[in-house]
């Protein structure tokens, strides 16, 4: 039967069903924990089928990685039409939701920062830096000086909101707009610290 | 000549000085590639010799992380004979000032953050936690009333000193004192996002 299910499937949707597995496994386990046996048993498929899809092991983990970061950024999308404060808010909004509906994939991220693997940290890199990024450019909208300072408080407000939406969205289940409010504010906070070294 | 060397160190003494090579390995290296082989070879000893300290590659790694752990919170032990708001100064100056001096042992504890073993993740853990809670009884002596949320907050707030550290302190070498007042005006704004949850 499982024979049959799959036969019904192109390569590129196999390929897809494989990485998502991957993806789930990673909502409870690390990076490191995913091999090609863990993944081969719970796709129900074999080792060389995964071979063929994957090449190797760094190959697979590489593309359930880069799944992962495209769901996210493309999920939370910056909606241009809006003013830039309200831009944040509801980017902010958009990104715990999504956290609070795809676990696996927001640990998978988190998970994939200090991998082993410089192919894999440089793919969640990107998504820490396009985040920094798009709320740059809502903050430079407001009038904030574009500065070196900047760019560094915002990425260090990433990995902020990263530690806050596991400890308060997905651990304590508080509601998004809670901790929109949370982030918010924290971000206010963070921006107007960074006047102690632009000055 | 190593061979004499070696024969003037006593047991204790030869597991510091490998344990030593470990944390200085991980100031450039992730943990995963910090293996039996590796530390063989920068320490100029055999495999068997760290098998016989070690047993296993998770224990070596569990003790280069717990001796960097253990490190930086002796040497960032609050004074408690300061006011509370000179000691979270005083506290912060001298982190800034050990990982710009011990970047090996600092990026050990970053390192082991997502380790694939969790009793590596358990130690770094327990510095994160150490490390909010000596922030919370201060600020708790500054009448802050010590709710859930602060300790999220301040757990979160761990996480961007961490980032801020590295990519200020280590990154561009910024004066301590700048450091400083960055974290310090950053955990003002976080503590008063706060409440926004605690209201």
């Amino acid at each position: 039967m499982p024979e049959l299910q799959r036969a019904r499937l192109s390569p590129e949707e196999r390929r897809a069903q494989l990485i998502a597995t991957g993806v789930n496994f990673l909502a409870d386990h690390s990076l490191d924990e995913l091999t090609m046996d863990e993944l081969a048993r719970r796709a129900g498929v074999s080792r060389p089928l995964l071979f063929h899809y994957f090449e190797t092991r760094q190959g697979m983990q590489l593309a359930v990685v880069i799944k992962a970061r495209d769901s996210l950024l493309v999920f939370t999308e910056p909606r241009l039409e809006l003013p830039p404060r309200e831009r944040i808010q509801d980017t902010l909004l958009r990104i715990t939701q999504f956290v609070q509906q795809h676990r696996g994939t927001f640990y998978s991220l988190v998970r994939g920062i200090a991998s082993g693997d410089p192919a894999v940290r440089k793919v969640v890199d990107e998504s820490r830096e396009l985040n920094a990024e798009r709320l740059r450019d809502a903050l430079v909208e407001l009038d904030l000086p574009d500065t070196p300072m900047l760019r560094v408080a915002l990425r260090s407000w990433v990995a902020f909101a990263e530690e806050t939406l596991i400890s308060l969205a997905i651990d304590r289940d508080t509601p998004a707009d809670d901790v929109v409010r949370f982030l918010e504010a924290a971000l206010r906070g963070m921006v107007s610290a960074t006047r102690e070294l632009n000055a």
